[in-house]
């Protein structure tokens, strides 16, 4: 017989636009259990737990709870903060006092650490805790993972906008710079591939975190696209890294404060210096005059409206999941997604320390060798991801016209 | 019995979302009507006319045109050139030999300025033509119309973006700073309104080129309001202007050459100086470290997946509506849309004096006395033009839960 007690879920790390459906996941998967007598949502994170702020669960309609599944961004609200020990032993004063017995925690590589430290801390105190992690990321850089939830609906979003951006270069042509979310992951700037429908289409290049960035070699690359098609858009990471390995929106900062949240993290967004700057470069050094750069920003993490079905559905599951391992199975760890075939998935319960922490990065197979694209591997890869109903853009098709004052073009 | 010949139909200026509905409505009211020989389309507007660039979309699918309607962005490509005396004189010579008797021109005031020089060359050189203005922009800036084909779909992504932004900004607080296309007009600014729904949703703040902009105000505002909300979520227009009227993108650039296209119109988009300006004015004047800024950019007009239902019915009606006006009435002019309820409108032909080059600006009545929001007027007046099915975010209602560790937050 499984511990009877309390649940208790919180939410860590950067919005997605499914991180509620592992709430809602966990929440009505748990209500299910006899032995659960509440299900208690810590506000803000491993915060709200040590400040005893806490949502009674249980009493939440189950209506509102798929409302609020449907929600992009953290409903319980979220945190940066990382727990070390003095901090844990608050987390258990806590715990005890409210006779919590497992602990569901969704986020990120950092969030899993949160959990293993949380788990760690349990056994030390002799207190008995089933404590599992449910991944989300739109970076989708969790080790182990096939992919993480929330990356499927980032992806989408990148990639919808690659395709009107597409058109809209088309249209007034010139050399067009996306500049997308990821640290030291590339996966959802590759996605921008996703966007390419005809053969003249954008991106026409596409710069990962994973491969070292040299400034002459791209804007030889951008001078072969735009000879070629009098156009040329570009999708790059914002976790680009020069020859030293120094991220180039830091090197760009020089001599000004830079920002580190409790994970030692730099924060890369909230400014355009690196589209800025790759768009001056291009102007000066290639003559050409219509450079336009946009930072994609927050908006690809919580735009209301974009969203993969595929991603939806197992956000949900991941989170019902978790619930299943930890009360009839009596583990800990980490809920992981498994692809099984082209395309469908299983989940799995994967030992904390393999996720915990680490950044798993775009394999080689997924990255040309020129280092400037992506491969019909990844393609193939991350299509399903996407989900169903992926527009599709038209163009015109009628016959040119014979000319009558004009001889030549 | 109105002139036979062919139709020619051209698209200037931004892309929009729903630019190409105007475009079928036009190419497919014209196939109907026995007069009329051919329909052609000028690739990059009136450069493709003088260049002899036509399309015969006489020979086009009427499924691909609708698939074509559904697509952003110009699909007949788009043009930035504004006619002169010498360049019109070519037009005719081509219209003539390609025997073309009607012209219309998809744009904005600058394509509406455009369709009224073409309209005085041909009464000049006693040339029958007639010309037909057919209004988009994103900007709503054209005289005389309620609104504008364009508009609804750009308001309805800018609304849809800052519901996900207020849930981001809630998540993990702090002060946020989207940066709106909008050069003179700021009505796509202002729609960021409509994305309130809980009492302290954002976004609290906006700021429009209809009223100066004071940077100590500004200041005083967002600390008035993070101090009562803990976070503070402002919308604001690219357009803004200081004091003396100089556009504060123009301003910051003090010492650096200047992009002006050939309308004299200086480029807003591209850069993020403004956003990232007023995110250091933040953190280093008011001392808060979360600040964030994002720079909507291109996304906002040619995203793939984001469109206003009333605005593709309205955009392709005017399609029709300047077909129906110059072959049966046999007039020149540009069509405006007129409100006729709530919510209905009409279509009438208006004297191309009337709009051509001039630009409509927010009333007073929909700005509030502080300058630092809408009035709900303005609401009522937007929120028909965003269409149905928009989205709505739903937050958790569940009980607090009773401390028992900690007897103060």
């Amino acid at each position: 017989m499984s511990l009877e007690g309390k649940v208790l879920v919180a939410q860590g790390g950067g919005p997605t636009a499914v991180i509620n459906q592992s709430l809602a996941g966990i929440v009505l998967e748990a209500r299910k259990f006899p032995q659960v007598s509440k299900v208690y949502g810590a506000e803000k994170g491993v915060d709200g737990i040590v400040g005893e702020n806490f949502l009674d669960l249980t009493q939440e309609t189950t209506h509102n709870l798929e409302q609020v599944a449907l929600t992009p961004s953290s409903a319980l609200l979220s945190t940066r903060s990382k727990p070390d020990s003095k901090f844990c032993h608050e987390i258990f004063k806590v715990l005890k006092a409210h006779d919590i017995r497992y602990f569901f925690y969704i986020g990120g590589n950092d969030s899993a650490d949160t959990v293993r430290i949380v788990n760690e801390e349990a056994e030390r105190e002799h207190y008995d805790l089933r404590s599992v992690h449910v991944p989300k990321t739109i970076d989708n850089d969790l080790m182990i993972n096939d992919h993480t939830p929330g990356f499927g609906s980032a992806a989408r979003f990148v990639a919808q906008s690659f395709m009107g951006l597409n058109l809209d270069v088309k249209s007034l042509p010139g050399v067009y710079i996306g500049v997308v979310m990821g640290r030291h992951a590339g996966f959802l700037t590759a996605s921008s591939a996703i966007a390419q429908k005809y053969p003249d289409d954008g991106p026409h290049l596409i710069y990962l975190p994973e491969r070292e960035f040299n400034i002459e070699r791209f804007l030889a690359d951008v001078k072969q696209i735009y000879d070629r098609y009098k156009m040329c858009i570009v999708a790059i990471s914002e976790g680009l890294t020069d020859a030293s390995g120094t991220p180039l929106t830091i090197s760009l900062r020089k001599g000004k404060a830079v920002e580190v949240d409790a994970h030692g993290n730099v924060s890369l967004s909230g400014s355009c210096a690196l589209g800025d700057l790759l768009t001056e470069a291009v102007k000066e050094r290639l003559g050409i005059s219509r450079v336009r750069s946009d930072t994609f920003g927050y908006l690809q993490r919580s735009f209301l409206g974009c969203v993969s079905d595929v991603d939806q559905h197992e956000a949900r599951e991941v989170g019902e999941r978790a619930v299943q391992m930890a009360i009839w199975h009596d583990v800990n760890g980490s809920i992981t997604i498994h692809r099984t075939g082209y395309y469908s998935v299983d989940y799995r319960l994967t030992d904390l320390s393999e996720v915990a922490g680490r950044t798993k990065l775009m394999s080689d197979e997924f990255i040309n060798a020129e280092g400037n694209y992506v491969t019909d591997a990844f393609k193939y890869y991350v299509r399903p991801l996407l989900g169903s109903g992926l527009q599709s853009p038209a163009q015109l098709r009628a016959p040119r016209v014979p000319k009558r004052c004009v001889t030549c073009d």
